[in-house]
């Protein structure tokens, strides 16, 4: 499963110039973070001129705000369709996506930036309803899977979806966070996260038919 | 109680020199951001020329690195006092404390320009390791107090300190994250780690006995 945090790109067809641009993009705000990503960075990583990338995109603020749309079209794209036999095995490999890390440096250089990104939110609403976005779309597919684990029987019937999500959303956005600050392994995390979800989310009867 | 995040000077009484730059650089900091702060922002906050500062730090990047030293000082000296009747209070009580959420202009600053400093960690070895002595020390005093619950039988004793306390650690850096990223209340994961305590760590009885 690809990961967009990654590579949000793997398995891009459309390859159209607007597309390419937003390409050239994550190429370089990986190699020169954000705060310092020019247009002529991004004309760099392509073929195209810094007057065609002007064309399209009017500022580096307009191209940044659809190069995160496209980045959450491609999150939820990936995403949506993860699956498991249960909602036991969904929530697991939900996360798994979510927090998979590839020891490459593209993941760390994207992840880095992005979290540059973070730090700029409070001083630009664009940024900030655009993260707010990708925020609730965690919230939600996490309180959605553990709302149907609930009603198959699978998890505690005493657990609070909302306030499970919330937790869980917390965590794997610390999960992020502590893999650019402190170089923390999200592996271990997500041993953790394991931990959590097999001994307080999942119906212990079912731990125990199903260790 | 103080709340480092917010302002870390509040108390302080010992206004010698070198401190009194070290406080200019906790303003300038909130005013400027991380990336952005010049030794001249600095001095703008002292009555010290920019020649004193140099004097004394002869580099931003030492001067900085003297403030996460002068930081990671009295967070330990904040969060060490701190103290509960039995284990569970004093769980609660600490991530309380860190979790703090005053809704002050100061205290959000300084927290957005630490996101900023954690996303330079990747390329500043200096940062990086004082950072990841911030996240042991919080590691660290989690375990502690889970252990001593246990061992008192206030925890259930199924539950693994190492495991929780990574799992505590990684909400806690996440609730700050989200604070600045997306501007979701810390309270509001304050109110989903106080029920994962109550269910999770707390003995069963011991919630029943006292809920």
């Amino acid at each position: 499963m690809t990961n967009w945090l990654v590579s949000p790109f793997t398995d891009l067809m459309d390859n159209d110039t607007a597309t390419e641009i937003l390409e050239a993009t994550y190429k370089a705000i990986c190699q020169h973070g954000y705060a310092d990503l020019s247009l002529s960075d991004i004309a760099d990583e392509t073929d195209r001129s810094k007057a065609t990338i002007h064309y399209y995109y009017d500022s580096k603020e307009n191209l940044f705000s659809e190069f995160l749309d496209f980045l959450y079209d491609r999150y939820t794209e990936q995403l949506t369709p993860v699956e498991g036999s249960t909602p036991r095995e969904h929530l697991f490999t939900f996360l798994e996506t979510v927090l998979s890390d590839e020891h490459t440096a593209p993941g760390q250089e994207f992840r880095t930036a992005m979290l540059e990104v973070k730090a700029q939110a409070p001083y630009d609403d664009t940024i900030r309803t655009q993260l707010v976005k990708f925020d609730e779309f965690l919230f939600e597919q996490l309180r959605d899977i553990i709302t149907a684990g609930i009603a198959s029987g699978e998890f505690d019937d005493t657990v609070e979806p909302t306030v499970a999500a919330e937790f869980l959303v917390t965590a794997v956005t610390g999960a992020h966070t502590r893999r650019v600050a402190v170089d923390h392994s999200t592996d271990r995390l997500l041993r953790a996260m394991r931990w959590y979800i097999e001994t307080h989310i999942v119906d212990e009867r079912q731990s125990e038919d199903d260790p």
